[in-house]
């Protein structure tokens, strides 16, 4: 398998910032995300402080963006990441069913937005999970629940519903899954996830499903329930000035790295999460 | 006299952003520097990772910082800052012979590149000046010596000839001052400050001139000598993650708060002290 120099997690300024600085630092670089990059830039209707860019509209920063990335040519992969392991010398990314390898890892996933669902943190691993493609083969035969936070969560729920028995899948945003005989959408407000040893139900304001597991997909997961060990701040990575976190290798930048939650901000710090992941390869270079 | 709700300092890409997003939020904003913006931005052949703005030219990148500043209704002030005091719950700041307020001031002069010659840090205040208008005055029908760093030296060394008795001018750019009979241009390399308890001369590679005051005209002086008191790490104010420095008020961002010397980050780093000023400027609302 190829070991790239550095994964970036994340396709939003911070991310992107990154994969631009590495990239034309010629580091082989892997950005991990959605195409559509960051709903949350797009959805932006007007941005007025991103420095340079004037009353910039979401739409057109993305597209800048997107043009920024390849005229530097970094593609973007559009897997999500379900974990990020600390290997010694490299990070393992693990990646629905695959495993991909990086020397330095910066991670740009943006926050929570949410609070967790009563019973999600205590049931995680247990019937909760935030990744379809990596755990749909465990439910095969069964009936499952979707809370469709993110863009690509009708997708992931037409997926789930082509191995598991039924998808409850409860939107909560604005995109909705093709209709097939076993996806049924309901529109109701998930209030708790159920179940002593493992997820027995999901309560809703409606009532109350039967389920063995609840698929929480939402943009971003904790950071610590992405990487073990990795210290935080509640929904924050704990970084230094040079966006080092407490795993030697692994950065952040971004939101993700902390307040003001600003474009300009993020694509700040991803050039210095990049410039210190080179630093860091130069590094361990002279060690071996 | 108007007191500033926040003051800049620098009109890079750092101080700029600072502004922009200062001013969008309602603040009565006090931009310092050079309407030619930083000359390292101008200079700049093709910046790469300014992201969003592909392969932008650093005439280009100013263009643009300009338009924006335009755009949200920031003007600049052409003043130079010989020195900031902590006036308890207000900063003034000295301009020449003019003194300035505001209640929160952000520092993004970038960094002086150069090391100090030898006997200017010795002779400082005692022959050694880094600000033209300020001190002009105080060397009345004398011989002063200038180096010429910084774009407007020239012209500094032009309004020195009107007051003082001759200026000797060692130009360390490419701008020359206008011809006039008390202004001699020498291309020498200057080597030392001399003098016991005040500037008596000037060594350079080509000889030794006796003048009362040699004016360093950089386009930044160390921070630690333009804000008494504040901390530093050698040529950098040592920051936090908010860019909050030791003295409450008082923030920094870009260069001068550390590596990497990087547009983006500077933008970012701007963006990130305006909104802490403004939540200080909140905080001792409150405090009244």
């Amino acid at each position: 398998m190829d070991r790239f120099d550095i994964a970036v997690i994340g396709t939003g300024p911070a991310g992107i910032s990154a994969a631009i600085t590495a990239k034309i630092r010629n580091k082989n670089v892997l950005l991990l995300g959605s195409r559509e990059l960051s709903a949350k830039i797009s959805k932006a209707h007007r941005i007025d402080n991103y420095t340079g860019l004037p009353a910039v509209s979401g739409a057109e920063l993305a597209e800048r963006l997107r043009a920024h990335l390849d005229n530097v040519g970094v593609e973007i992969t559009d897997k999500q990441v379900g974990a990020v392991y600390t290997m010694g010398d490299y990070f393992a990314l693990q990646c629905g069913e695959e495993m991909l390898e990086a020397t330095a890892v910066i991670v740009a996933t943006g926050i929570v937005q949410a609070k967790p669902l009563d019973g999600e943190d205590r049931l995680l691993g247990r019937g909760v999970s935030y990744c379809a493609t990596c755990d749909a083969r465990l439910y095969k035969g069964k009936a499952v629940a979707v809370l469709g936070y993110s863009a690509d969560s009708a997708e992931e729920a037409e997926f789930l519903s082509e191995i598991v028995d039924s998808v409850l899948y409860i939107p909560m945003n604005d995109v909705f899954p093709q209709e097939r005989p076993n996806i049924r959408v309901v529109r109701e407000k998930p209030l708790a996830i159920l179940g002593d040893r493992s997820v027995t139900a999901l309560k809703t304001d409606g009532g109350e499903y039967e389920i063995a597991c609840v698929f929480v997909l939402r943009d971003a997961v904790m950071p610590d329930k992405l990487i073990s060990g990795v210290e935080t701040d509640g929904p924050h990575i704990k970084v230094d000035l040079q966006m080092r976190t407490n795993i030697r290798g692994l950065f952040a930048c971004g939101d993700v790295a902390g307040k003001p939650y600003q474009y300009i901000k993020a694509a700040g710090q991803g050039n210095i999460a990049a410039l210190s992941a080179i630093g860091y390869l130069n590094e361990i270079k002279k060690e071996v």
